[in-house]
């Protein structure tokens, strides 16, 4: 998606410690403008896929996905990342390692908003190493539901989360993909 | 809003312990069709307050936020509840108690994303005791940007959130109030 990678050349930055930054526009202050393009882009992607639900996981999946909801007319549900009062009755839950932030945590999604009707697309800003989309797979494949595809606004290409995903026959389409960053150059693939 | 009244009737329910669930449409399964109406309501409301930027708090925040910015045209900063490696610099932070989590924490904003010329409207899902309201305010202060008003999806008028934020002289607007909740039965104000 050209809109998008020119975006991250623009806006986003390499830091010190070989982490992209893209805070300005997609995770922490949002271009809704350019999030509005990006849920178009998914839906022109997985259009004929019958899509039912689309499943992503807080916090910063929430606007993409919500954006993409809007042009498949279907509902999002998020995931959330600690158990809440607020959410009562039974739930899927996995395990997922973060290696941004060092931790182990549980994502959840309760039972009644996935059923083995529904068709899901999942929907995340980043994959790289590909933990958070193992456990949204893993808690689509416990509720019984068809995973129809999985979209990515920014694939760290480096990384093993995309063969990873591959492998397990997910029909994955990232929007861009990021062959190398070194020295803070960015390469897309 | 009427919509917003309805669809608390037909699909919220209130738990044994007191607390309105409100999962199925609002803040785990989202009805994107129905949060772009709220949107499109906070944009009629404050249409003339010439927002430049919309705050919000991870993670029920973000969608409202993000159908409201679609109409403003403006960008969403979500404000975020746990310091993260991929938040550099400087930020702005508040202490928020929650009662629903029954817990403390701090909520942080990037610098980088408000300054003295923003004009801000803060929105989110619950105003309950007012307690992440008065934090996203803290922050609002702390960059010298103008707090030009208030938006909530449901506010719960019989707890005391409203009348502290009104002592403050925030430009608060509640698309539904609720009056009591007493034995389950949902009176809006």
């Amino acid at each position: 998606m050209e809109l998008l990678k020119q975006r991250i050349l623009k806006s986003g930055h390499v830091s010190s410690d070989n982490v992209l930054k893209v805070d300005s526009f997609l995770n922490h202050q949002l271009d809704i403008a350019l999030l509005s393009e990006i849920g178009k882009e998914f839906h022109r992607i997985f259009a004929s896929d019958n899509i039912t639900k689309i499943l992503t996981v807080e916090a910063s999946g929430i606007a993409i996905a919500s954006m993409a909801g809007m042009y498949f007319n279907v509902p999002v549900v998020f995931a959330k990342k600690n158990q809440s009062k607020n959410i009562e009755g039974d739930v899927f839950s996995s395990s997922v390692q973060s290696f941004t932030h060092g931790r182990k945590y549980d994502i959840i999604v309760s039972k009644k908003f996935l059923s083995p009707d529904d068709r899901i697309l999942i929907l995340d800003d980043f994959l790289a190493r590909g933990n958070a989309m193992l456990g949204l797979i893993d808690i689509v494949e416990q509720s019984g539901a068809k995973l129809c595809g999985a979209g990515i606004v920014i694939e760290k290409g480096f990384q093993d989360g995309a063969d990873l995903l591959k492998k397990k026959n997910v029909n994955l389409h990232s929007l861009a993909i990021i062959k190398s960053m070194e020295n803070g150059k960015l390469v897309f693939g």
